[in-house]
């Protein structure tokens, strides 16, 4: 969590994904996972910090990642039973937005996807949530990189 | 994540806390952290799968937990240098609402803690946010039970 000297006014931020519609087999399918999460980390720069903990489930076959991050943590739990995928990325340090709704659906085939972005409140200024509806695009705030 | 298709109607919940004021030392304390996870995961009969993981920042003392629920994910983050501790907990299956205000002013010396109680959409029905406000008290899912 670099550099937070530097940014006192500053606090995280936090999306919170759910995606529905999408394949059950490739929710049930850790490798499929794992290469979305390479991808966000790839695109985002984000820092893993050891390895990414999985682990599936016996009978739904739903799984569950968890990856911790030097910009905080990314985590994603599967419901094949209910095509669904939810999504966490937590980032002390802001980050641009990921095309959620683009990538999911491209990847799971996800049909609807609810992207809600809320702010962490860490840093000095205590500020009320950033945005809390679904699928928002153009927080301001994103753009600054880490 | 059991008795999945017992509740289609329902979705999960997840517990958004940001807690501030609080003693730069116990932040950097992971045994206190530790302590808090076990005293989260007793109150509400919580099941960890595999060991927690916990990593200490090397300038900052800051630290963050991750642990694998069969419920889905509790993880903490603390930021001594701010006197901030941000914490999630993500329920699949509904629990009750813990003392997230007074547990941590008391353990950690919090002055403010703000709790967001955010639905988690995965379920058959697709319902907005439960609630997104800070410090709310009641919501009656959440004494129905896992």
């Amino acid at each position: 969590m670099p550099n937070r000297s530097l940014r006192e006014n500053m606090n995280g931020i936090e999306w919170i994904v759910d995606a529905r519609g999408c394949s059950p087999a490739m929710l049930r399918d850790v490798e499929h996972l794992q290469r979305l999460f390479e991808k966000i980390i790839s695109a985002l720069q984000l820092r893993p910090i050891g390895e990414t903990q999985w682990h599936q489930f016996p009978n739904s076959a739903g799984i569950t990642g968890l990856c911790l991050l030097s910009e905080s943590h990314l985590a994603c739990h599967t419901f094949p039973e209910f095509g669904s995928l939810c999504l966490n990325l937590f980032c002390c340090v802001p980050r641009e937005r990921w095309a959620f709704e683009t990538e999911l659906s491209a990847a799971f085939g996800a049909t609807s996807v609810s992207v809600r972005a809320v702010e962490r409140l860490y840093g000095a200024s205590h500020e009320a949530i950033l945005q809390s509806s679904t699928s928002a695009h153009n927080l301001s705030r994103e753009s600054q990189g880490g």
